[in-house]
């Protein structure tokens, strides 16, 4: 739905939307013939198909598998092509570290360089991430012109360095071929604006190589995914409600919030996520609860682990169904094939459950029944308007 | 999918990828109330729609018929509003004549006129092929300043002329108003850059009219549909691969070299074709096989032979299958039910068979079937990169 449209016809309501996003719930049928969503004990997901609708998320059309980011972007209603989080504000979302409007991040890699300063790992042997959290507090103190340095270690050899200061440009090079037996690039300014970044940069980049030359490993670093905070369209605007995102893992927690959603603290399992929605029930009129087991079973291609975390969601729905909110949608970002170990393509599952839904003919919640649901093959940047109307909170267009 | 984010997304894989189009595939029920491939007999078809996904193609649009150019621009992944290939350029095209850079090529019909100058037959009382052949070679003779002419038959009373020459436009009127009783009409510039076209065609049609004025029939000519080579994006540039048409007749052997496939030779049958591809499947990674007799039969109003067409091809399907696609797809560039023996609307069958395909209730190879498919239906330009993305030639867009 256009966002010119959905501001004039979004209007307030007295109700409660919950959006509950299994990450990457889609699957593939495995030795058995059947889909991890196929083999969990779904009961009341079940019942929830059989007295409401089901169809399928497309996340950015057909055959294109998304990241997180994107991903989300799209289920919040915002087209993932036209607001695209870069990598480096996507990494530092993930550590919490909220971008303000004159930082410049981005996404680095430690690395080991040999004595002719060739890249010969460009990951640095996976150096622990305890060291990696060591470099980062020696590079932190790095000084520039008029700029501030912050970096932070995320995993391993990853990192975040973000460089605060005026007129900041994200219109540089990267410095990363992601390719070995090269040694790391300069930056270059892609426009003339970006040129004091890019010298800013680069002097970052020498002072930080003199600094952590002397190791054996993890002697060097590589820099890519420049990116400024994004601007994305705020849902409380959007659709003149209050929004709040309740999520375990940081980085879906800052997507939630580059939207304009609130954060409520979710806890680290799902019934405490459900706890903080009883709490914050009546502060709210949407809450975005994220689910991350079902992605990283998959992910990790770990079938059984997949079947049990949906199973484990289903088991706590009752905690969320007591609350008795108007209108839930349950979806995921993107599938994760347990049999493919990685994001894919294929459209996502998902069931809308609320007194206005029109009933359709399946009886459970599955791939094969999200097929021929009545709520069809939707882009996910159709979910929030398809809630939001059973919301009672789009107004009539036209007399 | 976006030409850009094609670029940006696709990958090279070791996977291979056969696209069978079954010209005019679709069909609509006879007098069994079944459609043709309802009747056919596709054991194969059938298995592969039980452990592949199955859905239908919209060539153009709801409600759009296509011809055999938008309906397999469209099939290469491309608009085929916003790459139009012109009647001439077609037409050129199906009697193998490659436009050059500096050719203007015109879809041409011998007609008659009477002693007034009036068309009485467009057709020339659709006179021989071979008789079309004399006049051409007649007509290639006419010279006109700074520019070449050459004058092809195609069959009976139609014909392609190509002039070629620096500078020349296609912005100018049509000699044919697809009426009788009328006289020819001279040429006309639609913009002022087209009036030395203009003129050399006028020129060209006056000494055309005087060579061949004595005939009783195919005393006159008609010149419609004025293009030049169409620019189409080039798939192995826009999906990083070796791209192979393996085609009977030339028109679609053209189409697909337009769109920057290698011909191979498939000889005058299915079998050679298959054969063609054994010979050629380490040399490239995506596979254009085109089937024409499903159209000839539906065009001809041959409810019975279409179906033995799809039986033909289904018998043959073994040997495709035999060398192990990655990733094979099944479709039509367009419906041509029998019973209408036209081109029509209606959304083609399709079935996508390979590895990671999410595999849904279908168990055969029909228009009821595929309606209910788990591909759902979705424009033919999207075809291609559903299909390269079950064959891991597409990454993820975003992190």
């Amino acid at each position: 739905m256009d966002l010119q449209l959905i501001r004039r016809l979004s209007i307030p309501a007295d109700s409660k939307v919950v959006l509950c996003i299994l990450d990457g719930l889609g699957g593939l049928a495995g030795a058995r013939g059947r889909t991890e969503l196929d083999e969990a004990s779904t009961r009341h997901l079940d019942r929830l198909a059989e007295f409401g609708a089901v169809g399928q998320t497309q996340p950015a059309g057909v055959g294109v598998t998304v990241g997180s980011g994107p991903g989300h972007t799209a289920l919040f209603g915002l087209d993932p092509f036209e607001f695209e989080i870069g990598r480096g504000a996507l990494e530092a979302t993930g550590i919490d570290f909220e971008l303000g409007p004159n930082d410049l991040a981005a996404r680095g890699n430690l690395c080991t360089v040999d004595s002719d300063g060739n890249i010969t790992d460009r990951r640095a042997g996976r150096v622990a991430t305890e060291i990696t959290a060591e470099i980062a507090a020696q590079l932190s103190a790095i000084e520039l012109p008029d700029a501030e340095v912050f970096v932070e270690a995320v995993r391993e050899h990853r990192f975040v360095l973000v460089i605060r200061g005026e007129g900041l440009s994200p219109q540089i090079s990267e410095t990363d071929l992601q390719e070995e037996g090269v040694p790391p690039l300069l930056v270059t300014a892609d426009d003339p604006g970006a040129e004091r970044t890019a010298d800013l940069v680069n002097r970052f980049v020498e002072q930080a190589r003199s600094a952590i030359a002397g190791r054996d490993q993890a002697n060097h670093l590589l820099l890519r995914g420049w990116s400024v905070r994004p601007s994305l369209p705020q849902l409380p605007e959007l659709w003149k409600l209050r929004a709040a995102a309740c999520t375990v893992y940081p980085m879906y927690r800052g997507l939630a919030q580059l939207a304009g959603m609130d954060a409520i603290d979710g806890g680290d399992n799902l019934e405490s996520q459900f706890d903080a929605l009883k709490r914050h029930w009546d502060d709210y009129d949407f809450f975005f609860v994220h689910y991350k087991a079902t992605d990283g079973a998959g992910e990790d291609g770990d079938f059984a682990r997949k079947v049990q975390s949906i199973s484990d969601f289903d088991a706590q729905l009752p905690q969320l169904m007591a609350l008795e909110p108007d209108v839930l949608v349950v979806t995921g970002d993107h599938s994760t094939p347990a049999t493919m170990a990685a994001h894919s393509w294929h459209p996502v599952p998902m069931l809308i459950s609320g007194t206005d839904v029109r009933m359709d003919s399946t009886k459970a919640f599955s791939e094969l029944e999200c097929v021929i649901g009545g709520l069809g093959t939707i882009p996910a940047t159709e979910l929030l308007p398809l809630a939001f109307a059973h919301a009672g909170r789009l107004a009539k267009y036209g007399a």
